[in-house]
């Protein structure tokens, strides 16, 4: 019990009275259900991995993303974590991703060399993109993080957009704050 | 008391309760301050009156925006309510207003007569102007506006905007609802 309690502790957002309460669950419960837990998360480490191309998280390399036949190959959405790209498939977007698996944060020692670049610098020299989208949050790590992108990419020519920062959809201007409004404004286009 | 309760019932948001709990303060409250709320509200009526050019709620007419020597007389910035200049007052933009007086809302009977916009028609046909940015919000009412506006005004050939819709500053993709991404990534812009 105490193995099982001091692991489930090591999960992120989870104290010792929760691993304890889990861990005692674990205990409770049925074989049959222990034991497909114990083998999922097995499984999740032998048979998941990074996509060589894009680094999202894929039991096939090239992950379905990346070898999609109806996908759009030439247009890359750089997101910070392989959980953004749930959202980004929401909207009507029809091309690849890419994940950093992280942000810049100086203040926290995360640099350039702790985020999954290369490939995505590979990706650009290859000449084989119309254009990359940087879609990390308008946060400060988020921007610092498209900032650094920019002018590492910027010496290849390619289209470079950023996402738009603004007054989010069904929200009342009322309760906009001043650096999303001032954004907003920044951001305004011809109709 | 019961009229001035009655009085006070009318105000938005103030039912019954907050009527008779405000009235009875108002009766506690020294009599220099019960003269000073009526003498305001009095002057409110006697001496405010809405801008002729921009329909802002002022003093004096044309108001301190309209008038202002430092401001840009040729960028209107169109919003719902009065109470919008102040958020975008906030933001770096230093153009002269309009303000609507409401939003189209066909459910809720409010049709274009009811929105204040012939003194715009006519500054935008006199030539004054070298853009008009629609600020109204981006909510179903907003945008209808929005669009409204931009077909009345788009024979003029002058240059019409829309504020961004987008992500707010500082907050995570992870909470972008789905119409607010798709607007994000539509809206998005070159680096």
């Amino acid at each position: 019990m105490a193995r099982l309690t001091e692991d489930l502790r090591m999960l992120p957002g989870i104290g010792t009275k929760s691993a304890q309460r889990l861990a005692f669950h674990t205990l409770r419960s049925s074989s049959e259900h222990a034991e497909a837990l114990a083998e999922a998360v097995r499984e999740v480490k032998a048979r998941l991995r990074l996509c060589s191309i894009c680094n999202n998280i894929t039991d096939v390399d090239p992950c379905l993303y990346c070898a999609g036949p109806t996908r759009n190959q030439r247009i890359v959405c750089v997101v910070e974590e392989p959980t953004n790209i749930a959202t980004m498939e929401k909207t009507h977007y029809n091309g690849v991703y890419h994940v950093l698996h992280g942000t810049l944060s100086p203040l926290h020692g995360v640099g350039p060399e702790h985020l999954r670049i290369e490939n995505l610098q590979k990706r650009v020299e290859s000449g084989d993109l119309d254009e990359v989208i940087l879609a990390t949050s308008p946060t400060v790590e988020g921007e610092a993080t498209a900032h650094y992108l920019a002018d590492v990419l910027r010496h290849s020519g390619m289209r470079i957009t950023r996402i738009a920062t603004g007054v989010p959809a069904g929200s009342d201007i009322e309760y906009a704050d001043e650096v999303t409004m001032t954004r907003a404004m920044e951001g305004r286009r011809s109709v």
